[in-house]
């Protein structure tokens, strides 16, 4: 096709003919479609972490910590209202008396010695492979908000439309290593065959680790199903291959309801990631004070893991910590505070003497995309990857508390994740890097712009951002004054615009529709 | 006077009648005027860290680094410009050639030794004395933008009248621990007596640690004997009493000037604290290499402490570490960057070993106060604190990458800074703390709110921040969606108007007064 004629009066540096413009241009064109620009970022790669993770209380007090939430579950007990849990605990060995189930201190530490410190998460595409403990990190998408907003429209209930969309941006973004949960619930979709319509979705539109919700056995068993089938591996394969995760909270204070274990249970039994995380709002549904939460938390997150290794004993679990504080005036929950902060290194510390993977939350109660917002946001991970944390859930696009996934925000805590990431890149230290060559060829006073150390490493030396906007004042006042929020929005935009699905063997493709189809001819889960 | 009458329908929870509501309205007036609700904010009070700071590099690569900084020191040298300087570097040791000074290792090593590991900082309200080193953080105002926005006013040069108003607003917030420079240059002054009125002004509107520009040793020297009048101190006195803080930077790569030299002399010879402060922009005053830079920035940091040691042995120093990266494209500087964190926790490691405070600052390149000013901030903090930073100057108020003062980001720096306040306080775990008793008054699913351990605590027991918004979504939209910076905006004008000058004694005043008046008959400084 010929392209269409430049106006009268364009610029046109060569000043050679119209033939020789035309077809230069139509060269650069060609070659532009060859190589299209998209979005500048990060390549894929975990995050891993080389510095010590900071401990934030004495080994005393420590130990004065663990030794509180073993007295919760040994005096006090946790309550567990599933009778498959129930009959399982007390067939390893808890102290069960109608729906309390009490834990001695010896059983506990028996069933800790069990649990994987570190495993490998699979992902129907191998270079999506995640490490679990260690020093690795891995990054999830917001998951579980009832609502959504941006992307130019009002706050509206989650739908399918924007789960799919939030889930390409999850595929999209690099530093996004899973999704992790729905970011936001597909309220549009019926309950009892919605999950078959989300894993469907997030194997197609991605290929990173997947995620199935453990309310219920059926769900589990379904989205394990699809997972298998996605990742083209037999039935036995796949209990000895982490390739699900799932997250088991408590309902805090010392409770586990019944569909939760059921969940749980069937994951253990698949040798599936149970990821198992009290949600300890100190002030609420724990104590007032860190401590006291994160003693509570601990009993709670320990209740579940003994469960989960008494079902198979090695069952991989990450451990999750949760617990921040709410607002002692209206009750509502805070987030990226300082005892959020101390909060997340003191379950890392705690974590680190249990030696299994540890999981944190990247989580800010910003109503708006505004500083608040981002500083809420870092602080969280601050505390996150200090105290050692290996998967940060909520790590991008989570607002209000988690009532509200937005894409703007999903663009921002992009940036920030990808600062950390880069921040967690090894220093050089070796003869190039310190560059006493450099300092040789540059007089005193003068720049190192035209060194040839720096010609060398320029176009790579520092970590380029997708949104930070260094524009000296002047230029930015001439573009219009453009804040962080609306570059967001452009950069959301475009991502979606490029936006393609990674590709999709046909006959798993197949398979999983049959699936889908059968299961829902069924009718889906039973309640 | 009258109240006005409540409208009719106005409601009244006693029902009494309208005399016994308008006299309860009136008392309830009263009482507030009594004691007027200021800003509620933090105490004043020194954070200390008490977790270790984060070595991010081994051993061997920190030898390394201070190894290529000793080889730049002794082979290839720095350069002095002032006369003062190198007399007294020859008379120290030093090998000079010309302006070319280089240094041999038992030479730096020897001078390194004198350097005190701590010291306590002087103000005239001797509460507000800082400690330097150990695990004490202080935190300083913005100091030297050329510009000033903000308050509802567009971006403007600097001047007294914004001068005044952000030196009050300083010596408010309790975070902020001293000014330590102009918040904004106040070019509306002459620069020959600039100096005089603007240290008075901060002597007479505020009782924080006072600071002097080392543009040449006459500032200094006027700087001090104002110092010295403000303390109530004699001449012998204020030598062996730190009360005074300048910071000297070096005209990177490998240059002190003149009047900088001049002034780092006369601070050390009277005992008082150089803040010695190379700025090493990675890729453009420094190799474009983290390590390189860093290693520059040490050489340059060692030349400018062994100088003020030699001048008086144990004169107080703080090490200052300013290494960032410029944006390659542009060659913009860039601040809170993943680099500026790998630079200050690599500089506090080096510092560490060396054993002498480190100063660290909170620096941003945004020119809005938006998402991304909040992030740039609070990444530059996580660098400070876990790099073991004592000072952090900057810290409130700095935007533009230093080009602009902002009365907002004043106040979202506040509540960045009394976060990290409260994020260093240490976490209580004993008996009452681990709340045992809590749980044993909370059934399982219930909740803590009603619990007389927490009735006993709940006032006090987390942090209560100055800008951010918790309010649930629906109230925060009848709010009119009020973002950070607006809230800033309020926050900062309710602090001016609240704003009263300490107390100082008459005669001090007036004794201030007339040194003024000398020094400005005399014409001020020389040049």
């Amino acid at each position: 096709m010929e392209p269409t004629e430049p106006p009268e009066g364009t610029p046109d540096a060569k000043g050679t003919g119209r033939r020789g413009r035309l077809s230069a241009r139509r060269k650069a064109r060609q070659d532009a479609t060859a190589v299209p620009a998209a979005q500048p970022q990060r390549p894929r790669a975990q995050p891993v972490r080389r510095f010590p993770a900071t401990p934030i209380v004495s080994e005393d007090a420590l130990e004065a910590i663990h030794q509180a939430s073993l007295t919760i579950l040994e005096d006090l007990g946790i309550e567990f209202l599933g009778p498959r849990a129930l009959d399982c605990l007390k067939a390893g060995g808890a102290d069960v008396s109608g729906q309390m189930v009490r834990f001695d201190r010896a059983l506990v530490d028996r069933h800790l010695k069990t649990v994987p410190e570190t495993f490998t998460l699979h992902a129907r595409n191998p270079d999506n492979n995640l490490v679990f403990g260690g020093h690795h990190v891995a990054f999830c998408m917001v998951a579980s908000a009832p609502n959504v907003s941006g992307l130019d429209g009002g706050r509206r209930s989650g739908n399918q439309k924007d789960f799919r969309n939030l889930v390409r941006l999850g595929q999209s973004l690099n530093v996004i290593h899973m999704i992790a949960g729905y970011p936001v619930e597909p309220i549009d979709l019926p309950p009892r065959t919605r999950h078959l319509d989300c894993v469907a979705d997030n194997i197609r539109l991605t290929d990173k680790p997947l995620y199935g919700y453990a309310l219920g056995a059926e769900r589990i068993h379904d989205s394990l199903e699809m997972t298998r089938i996605a990742l083209g591996l037999t039935e036995a394969q796949v209990r000895d291959r982490p390739c699900l995760t799932t997250v088991i909270n408590a309902n805090s204070p010392r409770r586990y309801d019944g569909p939760m274990t059921d969940g749980l249970m069937a994951m253990a039994e698949a040798g599936q990631v149970n990821v198992i995380t009290p949600f300890t709002l100190a002030g609420a549904m724990a104590p007032v004070t860190v401590a006291g939460a994160v003693a509570q938390q601990n009993a709670e997150a320990l209740a579940g893991i003994v469960l989960a290794q008494m079902v198979r004993p090695g069952a991989p679990v990450v451990y999750g910590g949760f617990t921040s504080n709410v607002d002692m005036r209206s009750g509502a929950p805070a987030f990226g505070t300082p005892e959020y902060m101390q909060s997340s290194l003191l379950t890392g510390q705690l974590i680190r003497r249990y030696r299994m993977p540890y999981r944190s939350s990247n989580a800010s109660t910003g109503n708006a995309v505004d500083a608040q917002a981002a500083y809420e946001s870092v602080f969280s991970l601050w505390g996150a990857v200090m105290g050692g944390a290996h998967m940060i859930k909520h790590a991008a696009g989570w607002m209000e508390g988690g009532l509200c996934a937005n894409y703007e925000k999903v663009i921002l805590d992009a940036e920030l994740l990808q600062t950390v990431a880069a921040f967690l890149d090894p220093i050089a230290v070796d003869e190039p890097s310190l560059a006493l060559s450099a300092q040789r060829e540059v007089a005193p006073g003068g720049h190192f712009f035209g060194a040839e150390h720096t010609k060398a490493r320029y176009a790579t030396a520092f970590y380029d951002p997708i949104l930070s906007n260094w524009q000296g004042y002047e230029a930015w006042l001439e573009d219009g004054m453009p804040e962080a929020a609306g570059r967001a929005n452009a950069i959301a935009k475009r991502l979606l615009a490029e936006y393609q699905p990674p590709p999709l063997d046909p006959a798993i493709d197949a398979e999983l529709e049959a699936f889908v189809a059968r299961r829902k001819a069924e009718g889906g889960v039973s309640e």
